[in-house]
């Protein structure tokens, strides 16, 4: 009996994580294969560069146009029956700065109510589905439908065991949640955790760290493990493994590079949040764009996907930015262990394939007349504000993969211009210890995720997530420096948010 | 002058971190130097047993008893000047369990006060000189160290900008000192932070994390920073570093084992913490040792450093406990990537070398007549009692790293157990995987230790200080299990030690 007592609440975190793990998985294959027909629609529609055009810009609008409509018509606008609500949650957009106002005590009824978890479930897919095109990604959705689920098992616990409501458990829940959504995710438990109190929590008890670090654990083992029963992976393995070499990962030296690393990557996020801000509090002012995301809120989608396609359309700039991989492949290619620069000499000869080489992503960033440091500035450049006109769409979407896709590409190309240099590395004597790209890579991607979201435990997510921690202390030191410029000149992106809607 | 005063803080973080790494660096140096006298002076007594013997005992009990002298001499047991004391601490010991008691609230002037810092590092130095033999480590007391430093430091600063001294800051100084005490020695910044809040605290502010992050990440850095202009190392490296393969690191079926694991060290770890209350209880209560504790600490030391170095003379009882290895040496020699089963039939036809082989750490551990099962049983069981004789001793020693190392010890039998009942891994089809008894031992170490501190994050500490996130997963298992079961039976370690010594 008093094991049994005991133990509820960890058979409840138990099945949190393994439902929001198997959830994840699910819809990770989803979304692979409604990709996979995008790619084959693109390529069997022939060389007519109309119909190729069509095939590319239409498919990613009707999925992100039914994203929008699919979870606006189901949502309801329930306007208070006799409960007084503070505030009707918008049903799009991320979910992380609702849950943090949730947590800070207000009231929000609907926004954890069970109803809308399928709509979110089949909206997030669509998003995801759209790719690279959009360029949205699952965390912070992800991390909202694990709140829900958390408050739903709450519930139905409560209706079984006939106990109060108590308010102080719901609120250890929905801390657990978080990671578990973080984690399922990523495959990474510990910076799940982490990452979560961070962005949600000013204070915290440890025992809640106890919990959340309990089903987190459970949510990122299932997640893994699921991909070995597909016969996706042979044995559990990080979600974007590296190779990295990790006998020599980097020079003393350099550590004054990822110093500047740091400051760019924070500099960016200032200016990042800033136009965030900006153009968040312009569409809702602005008067035509006002009215259509009041009433028509998947023309507007439509139209801003139909620009984005468009510019991502692969014969046309979208050769400039790599645009035909997914969401996945960026980061893998970025995070590749060869330096591209050496690579290209060898490829200019080869001609490039039709479709994308899994052992050779890096080729989609090599165009013969930009070369690789043009694809990468290009890149973003252009990403840097359509990123931000995409989050002004009315979907549920997460805003962190972008943002860690985007810092990688900034330390890639800090990382490359560096190995051009010092093409021997920076020692002059003795063996030659050549620069890794990648790993100004792995840098950036923490360090510019950790400043937009001021977060330090994005530089162990970026361990946990690729497996690899020969670069923990260059991507520390990255992380703090950027964190140091943004804190001091603007909030978190999710804070922004909250200001804004406000 | 905002500038100046904002980052105030920061420096003062970055001074403490510093000071604290360059510290913990030369004591490392100094005991290397001090073990190495030792180790000559024996091998150069020559043949005759009985001065071998004195040449073994007689070092340790010397520095032994110099350590508990040389503390206990300067320390003024200042019996209360008018301010009102509610406890005058033993200055020996580990020191976390006062920190703890500090950070609840109660006021223990004298443990802070700097007049002690030389004392306790000298104290320090020779008793981690005195090696495996008294088989204590160094990390308590260096936390205590660290918030001597941090408590000194803030004093210093009131006093030139002429504050008044702000209570919360002297807490939030602590804990960011405590971190950096852990991450000095570990050269692991963000296991260090979490450790130090699962082991101090019970709530913490986010923004203290903070603090803790960034002066452990200097001190961290600095701490390997010097490894490498010491030429010791290349470059910034894991301070155990593994060279387990990544590409496999488990098989999934193995999970079922390190689950295993974990409950071993729960068990073992409940009985650890039994015992260990117990003694320290019986010593004070028994009218002799009491009585020796009180007037002659020296003698007391002595009489047991000679006892425990008795037992692992070399040429004794000692073979059979691979005693000739030092406290890092055994870390080393069980995290070593190969199966030492297979390792044996090769191994017996050379000949044993006199010295040890820093290459063949592993054949510290063979022994013809007793094989390694019955080498590493016998450690355990020898070391399980051993330890906890050496917990009463009165000189300054942390208990962290012996626990360490005997829970990678039980990782390692489990694992080499495993490895010999299956020779080609788990799977019955296709390529063999061999099993890893080193992911073994990271996880037995994690979990042991895990389980008598009652922290979780000793997982990540273990992979930290390996540089090895392959077996992130299965760690995490298994302190979770191991855990589980000790956290519902007995009291931390450092609670314990705090009720007792109540």
């Amino acid at each position: 009996q008093q094991l049994f007592r005991v133990g509820e609440d960890w058979y409840f975190l138990f099945i949190l994580g393994v439902l929001m793990a198997t959830i994840s998985f699910v819809m990770d294959l989803l979304v692979v294969r409604l990709y996979e027909a995008h790619r084959w629609l693109y390529q069997e529609v022939g060389d007519i560069l109309v119909l190729k055009y069509l095939s590319w810009t239409m498919y990613p609008m009707a999925l992100a146009a039914f994203s929008t409509g699919f979870s606006q018509s189901i949502t309801p606008y329930s306007g208070g029956e006799g409960t007084p609500k503070i505030w009707i949650p918008p049903p799009p957009g991320s979910g992380i700065p609702e849950l943090k106002t949730i947590l800070t005590g207000v009231v929000l009824e609907d926004y954890l109510a069970i109803q809308n978890f399928g709509a979110k479930v089949v909206g997030l897919t669509c998003t995801l589905a759209s790719g690279s095109t959009v360029f949205l990604g699952k965390v912070g959705p992800f991390v909202h439908l694990s709140a829900m689920a958390a408050a739903y098992l709450g519930k139905m616990r409560t209706s079984v065991t006939r106990e109060y409501e108590n308010k102080f458990k719901q609120n250890e829940m929905l801390v657990a949640a978080q990671a578990v959504g973080v984690a399922t995710v990523f495959g990474a438990p510990i910076s799940g955790v982490l990452f979560s109190i961070e962005v949600m929590a000013s204070h915290f008890a440890v025992r809640d760290y106890w919990r959340g670090f309990f089903a987190a654990t459970c949510g990122a083992f299932v997640f893994r493990l699921l991909a070995v029963f597909n016969s996706e992976q042979d044995t559990i393995a990080a979600v974007f493994k590296s190779d990295l070499k990790i006998d020599f990962p980097f020079d003393l030296l350099e550590t004054f590079f990822f110093a500047i690393l740091g400051a760019v990557c924070g500099l960016v996020g200032c200016a990042y949040l800033f136009c965030q801000r900006w153009l968040l509090a312009a569409v809702k002012e602005n008067r035509l764009t006002a009215k259509l995301l009041a009433t028509d809120k998947p023309v507007y989608t439509v139209l801003v996907v139909l620009l984005l396609a468009s510019i991502t359309f692969p014969p046309g700039l979208g050769q400039l930015m790599a645009s035909r991989l997914t969401m996945k492949e960026y980061l893998t290619s970025l995070f590749d262990n060869r330096t591209w620069g050496v690579l290209v000499p060898n490829a200019s000869s080869v001609a490039k394939p039709p479709g994308v080489d899994p052992q050779g992503l890096w080729q989609e960033w090599y165009h013969p007349s930009a070369t690789i440091f043009g694809t990468l500035a290009f890149f973003l450049l252009m990403k840097f504000w359509m990123l931000i006109l995409a989050t002004t769409l009315p979907l549920p979407a997460g805003y962190f993969m972008p943002i860690f896709i985007y810092g990688a590409t900034i330390g890639r190309l800090l990382g490359e211009t560096v190995a051009l240099l010092f093409p021997r590395g920076l020692r002059s004597e003795g063996d030659p210890h050549h620069i890794i790209p990648g790993g100004y890579a792995l840098a950036g991607a923490a360090a510019f995720s950790g400043s937009v979201t001021h977060a330090i435990s994005t530089a162990l997510l970026v361990c946990e997530a690729t497996g690899h921690l020969g670069h923990v202390l260059p991507v520390v030191l990255a992380v703090l420096v950027a964190n140091a410029i943004t804190q001091k000149h603007q909030p978190s992106f999710y804070d922004g948010t909250i200001i804004v809607k406000k």
